[in-house]
């Protein structure tokens, strides 16, 4: 302990900072969203797995969860003196499993899971360091319909928990640099064209800032000292950047470009993900950026995000990655504390104060109705204060009245 | 790290001992029996918390906590700069939120909780370092009847999870120091008439080893050495030891013996804790063992142990103690683990295949009749590889047949 560090202990019941109880009623609606979710998920042919919070660091930070290194705790293990860390995503344990335990098993795997991650630090705006995390993973199939079966099936998930007209917005995040690539501005192409690493690297490093900022003039700019360019970015950047909006009317606008060979792929690719979501929920709002690349760095094609309605925000991210051993994969991940916050409060449940002597057969009985049932342990017990909806009066469930005390 | 720790990488997929990977359907199968466990205990008017997996290590192990304390993992936090530790127990935190949060809530205060816990290391016989946990507390009442009630509300869970046939142990962990008391037979008593501490020390632990090991000869010979007695231990001893059996006829027991007031105590309570769970539950088993004291140390009343039918072995320990603030509780831990090994194995699902173009309407409807519906995503998708049990044929589920590869 060095001279600065804190030597007094905090008052009791302090927690760390982003670490929480949820109290009643939070932690029961958690949990029942939680299972809700995965209900929905099961009904759909995925099947759950629950790898433990805890394995080797070599094994969960490999693949996608090299992302989340920095996040992840990490504790020595005693019996084997290696070191291991403590999940700060379960997309990279699915992935283990998929390939290892699961590796003999038929593709496409259908796999889903719900659990608690923990990250080293919160932020500003999300200052949560323990998070629920639930979702599903779609590996061994490269179809546009399994792109399209996650998102469709995290839509019918979400309807589920009463949350209605979610939208998904779906970016290609390997379009900005593969349009780049075509038009020569990647770094080995510059050098090959006698730029020296260090300006190629700056230049290449401005594309993408502009392209990230949405702003052509300085992405112009900049790829106008490298003319002249294989493709017709002044023409191009521009369109692409206001295609942006509700997905068909994105896909349209795309349709009518004349892209480079390898970035008309990516566009007939969003069009056939587009196309079977559609076939399969008509009704879900969806909106294509063709040049945002926010999404994890993992991404290999279309990569999701599903914002509630009005103000509630990210409920959940997801998309097609490579997973172990190269197989492609898509899935989709729902954060439980957004999806709750986006959803109807659930009604409150009838909690039924039992007076000291009630029979328990009369109790079973309305337990199996649905009443929770509250006995009166000794004759200072009062409904109201153990926040009883209902008393048992003659036999019978009533509202408890003011004067119940 | 040392000359003789590991340098080289394990073999992907490998987890530390004792945590483990569940897979379908073992993993759906765990889920959806704590939830059934955690119904049930709603039910009966117990809300649930979810405290943080880590806290500070100060509130963690405070408490009830200490008894777990050598098997909490910690690691440092690094906002904080304090140790935090990952839980090895619930029910110290949920003392915790009883006396802190919910420390102005009117008692009694009816908690339940779900999660998992981790252990630093497993045992031969246990080997496992993560478990799930299941559990009821109930804060605030000294009544013989909330012990009963924890206990009639375990054996519910039980049945809803479809475990027959459960038996409760119950002991009585102060009923042997009790006794030694009331005999003189403590460390102080026996200082007071000139033994020196270390020998009279010996002896009290070894008339705690004879009353474990159920040997009333050695338990004898040893008191002997502190003749006379206040207490005629050679009358009682042998007849305690005998007594422990069924519940009722234990009891019946205890009531001819001439108890100390102190150890008549302990029988009435025990008496009047048997009394309100049978005229709750009539069929349960129960045992008495009166001279058991293996119970968690922090025990204060009776304490229970729920073994599943034939070898199924312990699927649950409780019992009453003291929580924060000196505050009377009493509560139930069942081991989801251990009842899902008791219960018998679920129905399997139906997991319905469907071809290729089949229309979503008719997949929703069978999702809504209880179907996993498992869209083909390519020509080679087969019914039997994705271990579908139905096919749909003309629009109608019927079951895979052999040829369907």
């Amino acid at each position: 302990m060095t001279d600065d560090a804190p030597h007094d202990h905090p008052p009791p019941g302090l927690l760390p900072a982003g670490l929480i109880d949820l109290l009643p009623p939070e932690a029961e609606r958690e949990a029942a969203l939680v299972e809700t979710l995965m209900a929905a998920f099961g009904a759909h042919g995925y099947e759950r797995v629950k790898p433990p919070l805890l394995e080797f660091e070599d094994s969960l930070l490999a693949g996608s969860g090299a992302a989340v290194a920095e996040q992840t705790f990490r504790l020595m293990d005693p019996v084997s003196q290696r070191m291991m860390g403590l999940r700060a995503d379960t997309t990279p344990q699915v992935a283990r499993i998929a390939a290892t335990r699961l590796g003999l098993q038929a593709r496409p795997l259908r796999l889903c899971y719900a659990g608690q991650v923990l990250r080293v630090r919160g932020t500003q705006i999300a200052p949560e360091r323990q998070l629920p995390q639930v979702g599903v993973e779609l590996i061994g199939s490269d179809a546009a319909a399994a792109d399209a079966e996650v998102a469709v099936a995290a839509a019918e998930a979400l309807a589920r928990a009463g949350v209605a007209g979610a939208t998904l917005d779906i970016s290609l995040p390997t379009m900005a640099g593969t349009l780049l690539e075509a038009a020569g501005l990647t770094v080995p192409a510059l050098e090959a064209r006698g730029v020296r690493r260090k300006p190629a690297q700056d230049m290449v490093a401005a594309l993408r800032l502009g392209i990230d900022r949405k702003d052509p003039v300085a992405v112009l700019t900049v790829a106008e000292r490298a003319a002249p360019l294989a493709v017709d970015l002044a023409d191009l950047l521009p369109r692409l950047l206001r295609a942006a909006g509700p997905a068909e009317a994105a896909l349209a606008a795309l349709a009518a470009m004349d892209l480079p060979t390898a970035a008309r792929r990516i566009a007939d690719n969003a069009a056939e993900v587009v196309a079977a979501i559609r076939a399969r929920d008509p009704d879900l709002r969806m909106t294509l950026d063709p040049m945002e690349f926010r999404g994890f760095p993992y991404h290999t094609g279309v990569a999701f995000t599903v914002f509630g309605p009005g103000a509630t925000g990210e409920l959940g991210r997801g998309g097609r990655y490579l997973s172990l051993n190269e197989e492609p994969a898509t899935g989709m991940s729902l954060y439980p504390d957004a999806v709750q916050r986006a959803a109807p409060p659930p009604a409150a449940p009838r909690r039924l104060f039992a007076p000291l002597g009630t029979a328990e057969a009369t109790l079973a009985a309305l337990r199996a109705q649905g009443y929770a049932t509250v006995r009166a342990l000794s004759a200072a017990d009062a409904p109201r204060a153990l926040r009883c909806s209902h008393i048992l009066r003659d036999g019978s469930p009533v509202p408890v009245t003011q004067e119940e005390g």
